[in-house]
């Protein structure tokens, strides 16, 4: 019985003209992070489940793709388990791999195990799927790319300095305008020990990230319902109001953190990292925003979050420093700063800008049309020596009608033809087909490969 | 507790020299690929099931990686199976979704799924891993790559010419000396048809295969414990000891299969497809072997089988015609003609070999030494317009000692190391240290970018 087939929902198939716009934005990722002297690293796509599971809290592991065992997958299996319905404990006994949730677990993990063939600092960018058992929703998918690179074995502002560099310069190719946010994660602390309340960091940059929405007084009375002090409220309204210049907006939070030790070493790290990297001249908008407080399970100083300046859309991209990478793994000390390029959201922003350039197509840039064996064989050897000059061409593989095989260039915005009928082929010549104007010209094979060059 | 890591057994880290290694493998076919008109395409890494199973025969299902089904995965499902220990049945029932386990399958969906936004004939290829629960073992591995480009909806054997190119091409940029085997699906069904005993085809072909080792007379020996008859076995000889040269052996093939009208058609195909890629300049041995019987499930005409000249290993590329991808999709007569590159063993033959240019290290081109945060400013000056110049350049993040800077940059195979010191920080220049000569010149920053672009 013949099947009409599907794929498992939140997963996508590429078509030709999508693979060409993906590479384009990998591409474009992947030649910055060399030009900064990151190297690439891959990973198994299974990992061992001992490996992920506790490692992304209760829900990630839920999240997590388990593969059943292979063969007798139900020998030594606690029937018990069965007979109770615990499908969580029984996955781990089913299951032994799980699909790689994101690239940091996997980079740790591949710290750890070849950290004696390693350079440190290790500097490496990984570009590979990850899968989550998410409900799947419009831009958020089962299956989809990060783009990771970090450096390890440094604690060198240097390198939060040259990611946003990279940051910058990545979206400056690609056309987007983005503001880059940065925080640092002993700020945060600092304004907890203002307060007295290192438990409420959240519930304070959630109320600040309200300002500009809802006023002073409502982000105020929402401190109050979180269970702020009046005290406290007051204490940080200088900080909730913060304004001015990012320079201004640092020396003012210095005076309001003055008691903080960890606060002003926050503040100086980001005046470091702020001040560097403008010094090297940046098209991006920079600009320090306290209430930014992504990963702060991990993060232990620089917070960076990108939004695209005009497009509707979460964080395109993110990052932070962090001190202790790989200790779940037995090896403590290992710090590092790094940051994740949201692909599947940079090839959403493009395409609602659609800042493609034109020539990334993908098709080949001459099809020659097919009118029989002595015509093709003749166009083959053309082809041939198109080819040895890196001119991607191909030929109408049958002798199909004129009106067809014209389609075929044109649907694939194939931009020339070339045509060698009994005329071309008794005087040697190739006639060129300008797809764009529609403009024919009478060419000797050399002309021809010169003027496609 | 801390846990000693490890990955899933027949997987592998591939850490950044060996990333390098195989981007410039991947990158050659790929760019081959484009150069002949080839379109990418990417499908998800899971499948549903119901697309996977039964393709591959009861070997092939139980070596897929299924995916245990989220959630409450027991509901539903027929309590006796657990009873039985009935584990093949039991998982169709846990699991709906399965890891691709070859790139073909995928395809023919893929096509089936999009046949009206698809231009036919349809040139696509597609490099991504399969996964597959074979037992590990060397230079087997339970993730590796595929990469197939393939031509469907033409029956034209200028494709096979193509393809055949494309191979040709490949290796020889991979500096890889190899023999294209050919054979004919129909050549082989002639010979069934000549002794009349078409379920003997394999017993028959891996006969001939051994006539070079073991001779005629035991090559007949064996044929007839294989239950090949007296004067069948008479009937083959003639073609079990087919010599000279490829044309020599068409024509006495021609000959010899004469009376059987499919014979007869596979031979005229061979012909054109040799003549055909001969015409156009072939690097490669192309070698007519009929004892060739790859894929005889679904290739129904030309047989596609590449040898590595220099090292011992099994083939490294494969391919042929087959006249029903999607038939099982319930999309029938959809033709065409594959290759696919074996990308593990062809990096097996190129590491045996010792074939990588030097340049492919992946490293950047120069490193930056750091003495402190004035020498470091001004190097990340330079640092920038080097790499506006399209040089992967980097900066030792910390300012450690010399020995230790100058040894990250020995143990990457940085080629250049530049120094910015007191001397230079005063007079503007920068010190260039080569590393593999150890020559060492002060330059101004323009002599540099322009020494090094």
């Amino acid at each position: 019985m013949a099947q009409k087939p599907s794929i498992p929902k939140g997963t996508r198939d590429f078509t030709p003209a999508e693979m060409a716009r993906r590479n384009y934005i990998f591409d474009t990722i992947r030649e910055v992070f060399r030009l900064y002297g990151f190297q690439q690293i891959e990973t198994p796509a299974m990992e061992n489940l001992s490996t992920l599971m506790g490692k992304y809290g209760e829900e990630g592991d839920k999240l997590l793709f388990k593969i059943l065992n292979s063969g007798d997958f139900l020998r030594g299996v606690d029937p018990k388990l069965i007979e109770d319905g615990d499908c969580l404990r029984l996955a781990a006994q089913l299951c032994e791999k799980g699909l790689r949730y994101d690239l940091t677990v996997p980079f740790a993990r591949f710290v750890v195990m070849h950290r004696n063939d390693l350079q440190f600092p290790f500097k490496r960018f990984q570009i590979q799927p990850v899968w989550r058992a998410d409900r799947p929703q419009k831009g958020r998918y089962r299956e989809f790319y990060q783009c990771d690179a970090d450096v390890v074995g440094s604690d060198s502002l240097l390198n939060e300095i040259e990611l946003l560099q990279m940051v910058d310069e990545v979206f400056s190719r690609l056309g987007v305008r983005i503001t880059i946010k940065l925080n640092n994660r002993k700020v945060l602390a600092g304004i907890a020990e203002l307060i007295g309340a290192p438990d409420k960091i959240v519930d304070i940059t959630v109320a600040i990230d309200k300002i500009d929405k809802i006023g002073l007084e409502k982000v105020q009375e929402e401190l109050a319902e979180r269970g702020i002090s009046p005290e406290a409220i007051e204490k940080i309204t200088p900080i909730i109001t913060l304004s001015g210049s990012n320079d201004e907006r640092l020396t003012r939070l210095a005076e309001l953190l003055a008691d903080s030790e960890t606060g002003v070493k926050g503040i100086e790290e980001l005046r470091t990292v702020m001040d560097g990297t403008e010094a090297l001249g940046l098209r991006a908008d920079l600009e320090l925003d306290v209430s930014l407080a992504r990963g702060l399970n991990y993060y232990t100083g620089t917070i960076i979050e990108v939004k695209a300046r005009d497009v509707e859309i979460g964080s395109i991209t993110g990052g932070g420093r962090y001190d202790n990478l790989t200790g779940v793994f037995g090896l403590p000390g290992v710090s590092g700063v790094g940051i994740s390029f949201g692909a599947d959201r940079i090839y959403d922003v493009l395409n609602t800008l659609d800042l493609y350039p034109a020539e990334i197509q993908g098709a080949a840039k001459i099809m020659f049309t097919n009118f029989g064996p002595a015509e093709a064989t003749a166009s083959l050897r053309i082809i041939k020596q198109l080819r040895e000059a890196g001119i991607a061409a191909e030929i109408f593989p049958d002798s199909a009608k004129m009106k067809k095989q014209m389609g075929r260039a044109d649907a694939l915005g194939i931009p020339y033809v070339g045509i060698i009928g009994e005329t071309e082929l008794a005087d040697g010549t190739v006639t060129l087909k300008d797809m764009t104007t529609g403009e024919q010209t009478s060419l000797t094979p050399e002309a021809l490969i010169a003027r496609l060059s």
